[in-house]
């Protein structure tokens, strides 16, 4: 199927992929006297009294904003705030379908960090939990760390965290196949963007001593005074060798290559370079950093892809709905580490012991269960770690 | 019943008077090439090109913020924008109800009118209206009129011109039952706030020659400079005589009063000196300006209340669900004085001249038809004044 052109004729179909559903009775004098007024006045004197009643007595509690400003809306690049639509609906949809989330798409029209930041805080009220997508590094780095410091609710940016999460968890599984261990793991990381660089520090913290990165001008160094600031935090505790080159200079005995980079610029041979029992994850979409079938004739133990073609697709669809169910279950005050690992685990324990096989580390992006047990982990995380407001 | 107490334990029932729903299929690996990646990249690349088109592939075309900063809930006064949200939610579940429209609630943390003008632009790209909502006056009147200006979509304070739109039709009627014409009519107006600002404008717009307006400090004329600019402009087309005094001395052979003001600040005796077969809509909510016994017994022919205990409630849940969803089929630009006209006859025709009397002046707020016939009314009225963009 030609899922583009598909796709173009059902959104003109649908017009619109979620929408807004009255809960309550508002047939009669007496049910309008109480939904709206003048009964809808006591709830907002308590709430006025106790701002955080409004988790109780408002949909707040399950209410997630997922925003956008339009720069880097799938691979498409700076396409604006209303062609960014479709994707932030397609997310809102999924959240609620996967995670029961009520969550509403909010395009920005600005590019401007400050703006961004000023306007989400503004509208933040209304909402349980912020989702940010879509957004272009470096500039979402600044958004998400203010954002973050200034509110007293989950704040997420999909694009890092998500695919550092779903990565993580791909990585736990294919550890159990390969028999490596996280702490003589060798992984070499292409694509310094926001989603890398998450998974950098993802990998960091789950225990693995060596992580690689390198970009298009090639391996990340410090010292190396042309880096953006970004790029100068992650070499500080990257590459300890300070190994100068190529990818395919890092790439020389990695167990593990995570790709989320750009098409086609990984060979066989830098496959065939790699450790034994190698594991290569190409997130390069729709055309990955080498073909699935290139990967493996060059030796390569597990492939994991972007792609929902292929077996193993990493897809951060995976983690943002249960993530968010479970940091709203427990009204988190943000979201930490410790409950995005938690999330990791939570998908890699959906596969049992008989199931994991070299061509299913992952479960399926639609099964159920699997959110619900990353909500579960996430919000045992929240607890555990004192960031959650109720139990 | 008490409402108030009865609502506050309905709310912590409900948790939320609204929820967003997925609307598509996402349980397969198919569907979610459709409904997101890869597939959703093509109707993001239309949208790209042509923004207009996010009315065609999104939900945009449905979609009302209903927006607030807090500062003129009910008649709580500024109590802040999480305190908002039950009545935010509130309206959005009429607007889905009894419009069909898809609104959702976003309760702004600032005040300053600069700031709440820059927001709204900035998110306006995820909506097809605006619903301007409990924001106080005189600011209310700068923020709708820049957002008007330079929004490409509806925009409406539903306190100013939801309230005019029903007195308006509540007017209608009533010189039906009098047999008074709109050209001989002297109308009172008491309260100069929004709601009351807008009732004049209206009134004078529709044909009403002799209007003028009072507050607590007096009958508002022009010359006085202790007068505010929405005040000083008023001024100019109103009380053409020059009267000045009390409430009591505007009333004196008047065919008409309308109070969007205080609780008991017309008396039996003001009412008296009214013209034969007064009309007396009394809006302040919980306690009218007079009680309605008070004023029938006083000589009133016609009394209209703000609450849904008495006959003839003039409520504008009658106006907003159905002027959005007219001005939405249409994809009007804006929502212009014709519409408001439209959406007040259309609600004055939904009573026919058999059940028109003195007790029955308006339909119900709950009243399906009377919303449909709202909307089929706005949607004329724009195409016909040229700010449709589609028919």
């Amino acid at each position: 199927m030609n899922y583009r052109e598909e796709s173009l004729k059902k959104h003109a179909e649908w017009r619109g992929k979620i929408e807004t559903v009255c809960r309550v009775p508002v047939d009669s004098r007496q049910a309008l006297s109480l939904a709206y007024t003048p009964g809808v006045a006591e709830p907002c004197m308590a709430i006025h009294e106790n701002a955080e009643k409004s988790f109780e007595l408002t949909r707040r509690w399950n209410t997630v904003a997922v925003i956008t400003d339009g720069t880097a809306i799938l691979g498409l690049g700076d396409i604006g705030p209303e062609a960014g639509m479709p994707v932030m609906e397609g997310k809102c949809a999924l959240f609620k379908a996967y995670g029961g989330v009520d969550a509403f798409p909010i395009c920005l029209k600005t590019k401007d960090p400050d703006e961004i930041v000023k306007t989400v805080k503004i509208i933040s009220g209304s909402f349980g939990g912020i989702n940010l997508e879509d957004i272009s590094a470096p500039r979402c780095f600044e958004i998400e760390t203010r954002l973050k410091a200034e509110l007293g609710i989950p704040v997420f940016h999909d694009d890092q965290h998500g695919t550092a999460v779903v990565v993580l968890a791909a990585l736990i599984n294919s550890l159990k196949l390969t028999g490596k261990r996280k702490e003589d793991l060798k992984v070499v990381i292409n694509g310094a963007g926001a989603a890398g660089i998450s998974i950098g520090k993802m990998l960091l913290s789950y225990g693995v001593a060596d992580v690689t990165m390198a970009d298009r001008f090639g391996i990340i160094c410090q010292g190396d005074e042309t880096l953006n600031s970004a790029h100068a935090e992650i070499a500080k505790v990257t590459n300890l060798s300070r190994l100068k080159g190529k990818l395919a200079d890092a790439m020389k005995g990695a167990d593990v290559f995570i790709g989320v980079s750009a098409p086609n610029c990984v060979t066989k041979q830098m496959v065939a370079s790699m450790a034994g029992k190698a594991i290569v994850f190409t997130c390069a979409n729709p055309v990955p950093e080498i073909q699935r079938n290139d990967a493996l004739a060059a030796g390569a133990f597990i492939v994991g892809t972007g792609s929902s073609e292929h077996p193993n697709q990493i897809n951060n669809v995976l983690v943002f709905p249960g993530l968010f169910r479970g940091a709203l279950d427990v009204r988190a005050s943000t979201v930490n580490r410790e409950m995005m690992i938690a999330a990791a685990e939570g998908i890699a324990a959906c596969v049992s012991e008989e199931q994991l096989n070299r061509d299913y580390i992952l479960p399926y992006a639609y099964d159920k269960l699997a959110h619900e047990r990353v909500a579960s982990a996430v919000a045992q995380a929240a607890v555990e770690t004192g960031v959650a407001k109720i139990r």
